[in-house]
């Protein structure tokens, strides 16, 4: 059965993702290192649901602008999100062999070029960006600030950084409670999730109410995000996630449903889905990004 | 004996390098990840002699503009330039357990955790630059996406990645010829030293020659220093460097000395800084860099 806002998300999917997916590659030209742009071209080809690119090009929508003026943005967030993958996966981090399905970057490249694929996504992301055609200075320097502060040590590598250090803490037999659960998730998905959202309204030149209502709702979607990531792992199984699950049980990751239980887990998730969308309802054009909302909060992958 | 040149470059370190120091921690403030801060502060305060930043700051004062306008450019090259090194360090790259002197950042704080403080020092180069007090916008913008072309995939990323793959080349005893030591350097070394200069024109708001000016000697400069270190690499020692030599003998690593033989070297270093020392002469106020290519030439670590 699917309901109205599973055909909202698969027909927003079907109209965004060919125009992200079209100018992804684009930066990939003119390359003198071929083996780079070969690692780089995989991971990026690796298919994905481009979950933040099309949240921030909703946003844009949301705030009456036009998906295209957000284009650059969605695809800088998206080598964010692609650098990160890559370096989370390798052996000193999650040490995953299996991504979307397919041998992760270093399984396929060596651990060397994996790191530098990385590198030089996370490089070019802050180029596409001062390069946006569509943007102003202002709005350029604005997005460029917005996602170095959720990308970097205040965001998703602080968060990252937490998490590995807990790992330790878990194995020490130290406390770890809900409050570092939560900081963590803040960190390491939150902040990239909410500035794909702020971003959309950075580009579409939003007033600051609308640019604070799309940034604390990309939050709460964020942390939706990784609450549903964390049930999904606990109960579902490789060939429906595409990589491997059950992978928090085996090392010692704290998770929701470890520290709230499956009900208490599913119930953090709908507050939070119910808090995303009454910041998202007062908007100009709110609707997609609501179906948005509650499509991530019962997601099967 | 000290040369005149000698004199004046000291003189420059003692007026700019405790300027770049006493703002170079200051972003590792207000922090939630303490191993990552303490990662980060530990490369910081390696040392190093800070070349980059205070090469950007001298950029600024021969375009006739005070050193304090270039600063925060200054501070985003030494983040890139101790992101590079933490990453180069690692075993899947060049695999070093000295840096400075000192345990490398990885035989520290586990590669995971150095992977990530790489990563943030990465990113927050890029915030650093958004936030810059005393830059306008469209300065900010030309400083991001030089930077960003400087050091991703045609800059720096790429270097690194081709210079991997050809240590494989050697090792299958595969051609490897001058054009392709040169490119690798190019883009390796000289691209962020191109960009020192270029990002002090762009902070001193330089007109397009005396940019590209800059922009041409930085690239002569950042080849030379890679003659020089090739050439140190072959013929110092370990106390001396504060770092393990001759450590390209072991690896497969084609150098100058060993394409050109250590005289063909030293020519080539020669003529490399005279073309510097060319492209500097014509600018409002030269003779602080144009001792700084000297300098560099003649370098004993």
């Amino acid at each position: 059965m699917t309901t109205q806002f599973e055909s909202a998300v698969i027909a927003d999917l079907e109209r965004l993702v060919p125009m992200v997916e079209s100018a992804l590659l684009a930066p990939l030209f003119d390359f003198e290192a071929p083996i780079l742009q070969e690692a780089a071209r995989y991971s990026l080809e690796a298919g994905g649901k481009r979950v933040r690119p099309v949240l921030c090009l909703l946003a844009a929508e949301s705030a009456d602008k036009s998906a295209e003026t957000a284009l650059s943005c969605a695809i800088a967030l998206e080598y964010i999100h692609t650098y990160s993958l890559i370096h989370d996966d390798l052996p000193a981090m999650d040490d995953d062999d299996l991504r979307r399905g397919k041998p992760t970057n270093h399984k396929v490249f060596g651990e060397g070029q994996a790191i530098l694929a990385g590198d030089g996504f996370l490089t070019e992301a802050f180029g596409i960006l001062a390069g946006a055609a569509k943007l102003t200075s202002e709005q350029k320097v604005q997005a460029i600030q917005t996602l170095s502060e959720a990308a970097g040590w205040r965001g998703m590598v602080g968060g990252q950084s937490l998490d590995l250090e807990g790992e330790n803490l878990v194995k020490e037999g130290k406390p770890y409670d809900y409050a570092r659960l939560q900081l963590i998730h803040r960190l390491k998905t939150g902040a990239l999730l909410r500035a794909s959202l702020e971003l959309g309204a950075i580009a579409a030149g939003a007033d600051g109410g609308i640019r604070s209502a799309l940034r604390e709702a990309g939050a709460a979607l964020g942390l939706a995000f990784q609450i549903r990531d964390d049930i999904l792992d606990a109960t579902s199984d490789s060939e429906t996630m595409g990589k491997r699950v059950g992978k928090d049980e085996g090392k010692n990751k704290i998770t929701y449903p470890k520290l709230l239980g499956l009900d208490g887990a599913a119930k953090a998730l709908e507050d939070t889905t119910e808090r995303a969308v009454g910041l998202l309802a007062p908007l100009p054009n709110p609707s997609s990004l609501i179906a948005w909302a509650r499509f991530l909060s019962v997601r099967a992958n």
